[in-house]
């Protein structure tokens, strides 16, 4: 008892590490699908693929996780034999930064990059909230002109909709950092910690009501709603005035958001006017903060996306306003190496969130331009924008939306296992099918979906077990040819689906007709073409919905 | 001038971390024509997808490292916040050990599996020898058979003829753990360090002469190739009649795989006598280690699964001798956790190595069957068999054959920019040509190869530049439209291809002549179907060779 006890006491545990998920078969083809359609619209726009490694040295990285104020926290370190430290990367663009200024000489500027591959975070893990996930970016180095943030914007816009997400149901916001810091300027927050501080209170309004932000901004805020109760973050310290002017931005930032061409029906066929009298309200509307040139900079910045957008398509004003790219100047991006545009690809379909309330879908992805980040490396400016699309989250989206590719697979062809002396028999069999049933064409691509066939590898002792797995795997057909079978040259070819349908209708409960339901007794020849004509008849039931 | 030196001293160099190195856009579409079509291979045989994450608890992987006898070296690991060990996966066998324990009542057994993913190694990085690199396994979990193990060969010869590889350029050599055990057995080694000693020296005899092994095998070996000069590798310490014995062992295994089916044309008509007989011969061949259960066992289960892969097909006696799948007793898989069959996936063609020596390709892969690798987590056996491929080592073996998959994707049609103002109007030309070239069938997949199309990005002052960025990411055609052609509603699409070949046959070096060469001026209507009968002129004359 007690010698057992302790062989149960040593067996090691079989457990995941916290944060680091498994993927399951549905999941992984769904992502392939998924990634695939966007790695298209990618290469459309001339995008070329390029990978780097997990790991890198911790100082080319850098830290420029949001909301991370020490070195490496957030990321995971440890130490070469030779003492350097290595990180795992934590997102794909300080190592896109990193392989351009490595290979400065060798690449063709503009260069325009995707990747897609895992990122890893040293925190704590939650409910959808893992330590291992997947990004895809798309970026272009050596673009100075917002020209090129206005290009990741459509090309994003594509995305969404190679993906099924209906026009409509998706946005892509555009704000400009210039735009934010030209704000904090005005009102006479310089500092460049404090200007983080603010963006990353202003960034909670999503979560938050504004009296809380308003905490954030001034003394800071006490989880518990007063004073000494709950957990306390510090405040920007801003003066009431201060916040004061911060509420005035935002309310106008919601009304460039919300309104930007109001009542736009009334204006057909003077589409140019309407959108330059917006324009200009914009430009009206920042006004009460004074002068500043960063902030007349990113609103002129903002301005010209918004025209090449519109110019391109991206934009409809009519009968119907249609904004697939839209000014937000409510936008924030928490990352601090931003310099330029930011954008953040919204989807505004409604989910319930785990409060039961409705909300907004919300953001699947953003980025912006950063001119800064491969120049540290370099003697030279190297201007930058990019794109990241969070995957696992977009997954989600499209799984709320149904737009989940399915997989294709069917179940497999099961050859049962009869006669355990025959075992080559059966994998001659299993081979012959195979080559049958997934035709190649002259390259070696299949000229159809993927037909498994296995050869059963469980114990064949138990035959009704055989069966049973063939049931699981939501096999179509099961090969059996037991001795009596193989002696007149014959194989049982087992329709699973109708033997089920039959098997349902049947009454009188005789096992032995049950049991025989949907089996077709044919030549050894035969079987190829026996298999393929059940394949066929299953196809076509399932197409009328005569599949039970 | 001083600054300045602090300046570059201090700027940050950008750096690839030893030993993990980035990929390419060619490396990468080659990559991934190469997975896809080995997931062909596999999805038929009823293998289903599944992913671990690349971060593990350090005792869940275990140490099953070949050639490591401490734990944790070769590993990369680090301390969770909670003190628990982390590890970076170093193969992908431990950890679907770790997925099947985990989740064993929800796996519907026998357990079908692949999986393609990174894996990391704390190594001493050299040419050809990284510390991050990609392997792409295939499992059964839960068939007891060595007909599993069969099906892992002849599937493995299947992939070899998927990528392209010529019959008989390959071979999947078998050997079992099993008969190695009982040879060693036989000669009296029984201690279980000494027996992976052993089995590690032999392993050497594809670098070493035998008599450098008898050295590893006896009292160890001096590298300078005397006592005392160069490393010294510790021995076996066997007694030189057990080194006889291992000798005699591997002369025999090497007449067995050199000559199993010699002659075979004399026997047409008999091949399952000559089959019988020739496995006969290899029971004979071991006798003279006398009996021992496991060399029994271990044989009989080779003759098995060869009886096998000739009934399927796999292994052909008539006019021409063709083994697809080959006993070899002299194969050792190194790893310790191997229980019975092994094998490996070898190329026979010839390559030229370092030392300027032309020598077979050699191994892509192997594998072999683990029974103990689950079965530590549980309480009861778990039968498991598997084979693991290396990506890069496979990828340089297509590349010798000249059957890597090459990039179907062409260079970008280029918008250039002749008119900052106008960006919007370039923006819509290319999103026109984008739909147009790039047409999707009702599934949103395309239905031909994708035609990127480029609105150039970089400063557009300097319009030569523009044609040499071009010319450099090998656009076929060019499209500009300057201020004389937007006021007469026109566009000049520029062939570049035909550009280029007019501009070689110029003699005169008309300088205007030149830049116009393959230029067509034509309505803005026209844009679409200009390009469209461009892209075919030049695909038809690629076709028959007009393209220089």
């Amino acid at each position: 008892m007690s010698d057992k006890k302790q062989k149960k006491q040593s067996k090691l545990k079989a457990r995941l590490a916290r944060g680091f998920p498994d993927r399951s078969p549905a999941d992984i083809r769904a992502t392939d699908l998924m990634m695939g359609k966007i790695r298209q619209v990618y290469e459309r726009f001339g995008f070329e693929p390029v990978e780097t490694p997990m790991v890198e040295y911790t100082d080319a990285l850098g830290k420029f996780l949001p909301d991370q104020d020490r070195p490496n926290e957030g990321v995971f370190s440890f130490q070469d034999d030779d003492e350097q430290w290595l990180s795992l990367r934590y997102d794909l663009t300080a190592p896109l930064a990193r392989h351009v200024a490595e290979n400065f000489n060798d690449i063709q500027l503009p260069y325009r990059t995707y990747r897609a591959g895992w990122v890893f975070r040293n925190e704590k893990p939650g409910p959808g909230r893992f330590r291992q996930f997947m990004q895809f970016d798309a970026d272009i180095v050596g673009a100075p002109g917002v020209q090129a943030d206005a290009e990741m914007c459509m090309m994003m816009a594509d995305t969404m909709e190679a993906l099924g997400i209906p026009r409509g149901q998706y946005v892509i916001r555009v704000n400009n950092r210039k735009v934010l810091d030209g704000v904090m300027e005005a009102i006479g927050i310089t500092e460049s910690a404090q200007k983080l501080t603010v963006l990353r209170s202003l960034d909670k309004l999503d979560k938050f009501a504004w009296e809380e932000v308003a905490r954030l901004l001034g003394e800071g805020r006490w989880d518990g709603g007063k004073e000494g109760e709950g957990d306390y973050t510090p405040g920007a310290n801003l003066t009431s005035s201060q916040i004061d002017n911060l509420r005035r931005f935002r309310d106008f930032a919601a009304r460039v958001a919300e309104t930007y061409f109001p009542d736009a029906a009334r204006f057909l066929g003077k589409e140019a006017e309407v959108a330059d009298r917006q324009y200009d309200e914009v430009r009206k509307g920042f006004s009460f903060l004074g002068e500043s040139a960063s902030l007349q900079d990113g609103i002129e910045e903002l301005i010209a996306i918004h025209r090449m957008a519109a110019a391109a398509g991206y934009v409809k004003i009519g009968t119907e306003v249609e904004e697939r790219v839209k000014l937000d100047p409510s936008v924030i991006r928490g990352l601090e190496y931003y310099t330029g545009p930011v954008f953040e690809a919204e989807l505004l379909f409604d989910v319930t969130n785990e409060k039961g309330q409705k909300v907004q879908f919300g953001s699947v992805g953003g980025g912006g331009r950063y001119d800064g980040l491969v120049s540290r490396f370099m003697g030279q400016p190297v201007p930058a924008t990019g794109f990241s699309i969070g995957v696992s989250r977009l997954m989600t989206a499209l799984k709320n939306l149904g737009k989940l590719g399915a997989s294709e697979i069917s179940g497999p062809i099961l050859i049962t296992i009869m006669d355990r002396d025959r075992i080559g028999d059966y994998a001659k069999m299993a081979q012959e099918l195979r080559t049958a049933l997934n035709p190649l064409d002259e390259n070696g691509q299949p000229l159809g979906p993927t037909i498994p066939v296995e050869l059963f590898q469980g114990n064949p002792k138990d035959f009704p077990k055989q069966l049973r797995y063939a049931d699981r795997r939501g096999s179509p057909i099961a090969i059996i040819q037991g001795g009596n079978e193989k002696e007149a040259g014959q194989i049982i070819v087992k329709d699973l689906i109708e033997g089920k349908r039959i098997a349902q209708t049947i009454t009188d409960n005789s096992e032995w007709r049950e049991a025989k339901a949907g089996e077709h007794l044919v030549a050894e020849a035969e079987l190829v073409v026996t298999v393929q004509r059940i394949l066929l008849e299953q196809a076509s039931d399932a197409a009328i919905g005569g599949d039970a």
